[in-house]
């Protein structure tokens, strides 16, 4: 009985997708996404996956938690998240891209952890023959559903071939490629990436949903585009239309100041990104929403615990998405599908990715929503093959840290990144 | 894979067992204290055990959620918490003996819920054979350090034998109870309830307990008892001496006023005793400590959420209990081994008592500590003749609802509850 379930080695695999000219407040995304791929190997011979960044410094930091963790039992999450702790004794990450706010101590912690407790979970489930789900509380919705992620973009990258989506610079042509994601996929609520253009293009954008689109949530997420007062006056424009407003300005306090001038919620992934951030953000009154991200809210046990926090405090819950491959959204799946409070349709970049590192098959969109592979673990396997190929393609694209900016400048050297901008 | 692991049918059993005539701010102890067993039953022919409150109001509730979870699977957690939810639909219960707050309709939830959530688990852990700590995240220490809990008494019930324990009414006394339970069970902390006495003679025997045990922490907690202005005063006194210092008086905001004018933390198991008043807690200041205890909130998951939303909101985190049998003190071990940040030694009124329902040696008290089970499950089984013995006392006793206050008049008819008194 209770018999070890050891973890004997840990492999990890940086990949690269391709990814299209998507544009935010920062600059454009770059040719590929990154992403790193850990298994983790036990004595008993089962595997676990999980999935998480692939920046250098997290590459070198989830290197050193491989060793770390190795030989520890894969129920020892509690004593594998202080382990991990106790490793990076007070580092911080990076985020290079500038889009997930300031990263604390303790988020750099539960950056480094999500992947592995994940993969651990997974490992956990085929041991028990049960879903991670079913690990986590049990699913409390057999479908979870998700919304559209509109990108204004360019027709592809300069020099490289179209992407599969259209250029994307206007209203109407926004509203075409919600109108061709809503019909492919079934999402039923809508989200613009904006802080892209002025703030009038943006809400013409909008107006232009609403109009395409009179049944369906709409949100915007300028990611920390415009100052206090700009944030105020979109805000009390588009009242009535947004579902909610995401991430208008910086910080705890500016965002406050917004939240009591605008009628609708303010929800964030920008300025509520960690644990230390959650007391200060009661206290201020900066946010109604705080979009969840169990890659560096510290996994699928913690993000739990965020949702508890949010029910416990009046807080909506919604869940955010970086690029990302299956891996990820078998387990923002499962852990949407075991949060009651997790009432808004959560964000995926699914629609923009054309290559995996899983069998596909198990992962499918129906009516906007996904449901929860039935398990053993994630319920997801890995391709090997496909696996191999984007491996290769993360040696071959030459990036090695996501950044939009530098690579914004690239193409017209004289944009420039300022937050906020209007 | 995910075979459903369905429950068949619930058992709840009642059961008394003999009490000492303890003494606290509203009465004294009857001499039979109430709990229900819950054994559930599964079509995989494994069972799990719970335990929890009989008060008559609680029993029907019990027996309401037994047939509502019936059919369910016991991974179904979340699914089952909603279902008891709807089926409670507001209702609140109440508390007879005056101990534990205002029970909110939440907190009935989490009352009705948790016994059921704890044989689930044990359920669950027996079919993957593991124990409850490795399936709440595994345990981050393995020993859990408890408190001699010191009660002012009579030597026994009134027309009784004398109970085991002595007499315990002057400091001398409570030094003497302090002396043995510390040398039979080697804690590494006292408590001592008060509200007992005026407070200038609970002051003098924590003084007298201070010099007694220079090395251990100490705690006194006289439910409530003390107005606000007492509260100060008996705080600057014991300024230096206190580990921390129990609900002093009643209320989230009279707690508050208190807390900013004594120099030592106050802990609450009166004033926050369901999520609903954490964020009120949070913000008025009212505590530095929640003591937690699984019973009434909601089982030992929402128990970790509770912990990390200490955690979280910078508060500190101990243990309530009330008079308990081994298949709560089983479950509370498993709660504490997982809970990084329960780092004060729990309560328990273990070593009042002289009767149980489980099969003895699984649990024992090493150097103040308690080892968690090493599972499967809680670790414990049922004795079944133990199980009727107790449950024939329950039919014999005549109790059917804990009133300390009742049975304190029927000794002292001119003795009345007030809250606070002093
Ligand atoms: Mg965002
Ligand atoms: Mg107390």
């Amino acid at each position: 009985m209770n018999d070890a379930l050891r973890i004997t080695g840990v492999t990890i695999t940086p990949v690269a997708f391709r990814d299209p000219a998507l544009l935010n407040a920062v600059g454009v995304h770059e040719p590929y996404a990154l992403r790193a791929i850990v298994e983790i190997d036990t004595d008993q011979g089962i595997t676990g996956l999980g999935e998480t960044y692939a920046d250098e410094g997290h590459l070198h930091r989830l290197r050193q938690a491989a060793e770390a963790v190795t030989g520890m039992d894969v129920h020892a999450l509690g004593a594998m998240y202080g382990r991990l702790a106790d490793m990076l004794n007070g580092q911080t990450g990076t985020d290079g891209h500038g889009l997930t706010g300031v990263i604390t101590s303790g988020g750099t912690v539960d950056r480094v952890f999500s992947p592995f407790e994940v993969a651990c979970l997974d490992i956990q489930g085929k041991a028990a023959g049960r879903s991670v789900s079913d690990l986590l509380g049990g699913a409390v919705r057999d479908r979870v559903p998700f919304s559209a992620y509109l990108f204004y973009k360019w027709r592809g990258h300069p020099g490289a071939e179209d992407d599969l989506w259209e250029e994307a610079l206007t209203p109407d042509q926004i509203v075409a490629q919600a109108r061709r994601m809503v019909d492919t996929y079934g999402f039923s609520a809508i989200k613009l990436k904006g802080g892209v253009f002025p703030p009038d293009q943006e809400i013409e954008a909008i107006r232009a949903l609403r109009a395409a689109f009179p049944g369906l949530p709409l949100r915007l997420d300028p990611n920390a585009a415009w100052s206090v007062e700009t944030a105020i006056r979109v805000g009390r424009e588009l009242d009535g239309v947004l579902e909610y407003l995401e991430d208008p300005t910086p910080g705890l306090q500016d965002m406050a100041r917004v939240a009591r001038d605008v009628p609708m919620p303010l929800a964030t992934n920008m300025c509520v990104v960690a644990f230390e951030h959650l007391a200060p953000a009661v206290e201020h009154g900066s946010v109604r929403i705080v979009l969840s991200d169990h890659h560096y809210w510290g996994g699928l046990h913690r993000s739990k615990l965020l949702a508890g926090i949010c029910d416990t405090f009046g807080m909506g819950l919604s869940m955010h998405s970086n690029s990302h491959l299956g891996i990820s959204l078998a387990a923002m799946v499962h852990l949407a599908a075991v949060t009651p409070n997790l009432t808004y349709a959560c964000d995926t970049h699914w629609a923009w990715k054309t290559e995996d590192v899983i069998e596909s098959g198990t992962l499918a969109f129906e009516n906007g929503a996904v449901r929860p592979p039935q398990g053993p673990g994630l319920g997801v396997e890995l391709d090997r093959d496909a696996l191999a190929r984007l491996h290769e393609q993360y040696l071959q694209c030459g990036i090695r840290n996501r950044d939009d900016t530098g690579y914004m400048q690239l193409i017209d050297p004289s944009w420039a990144k300022r937050i906020p901008r209007w």
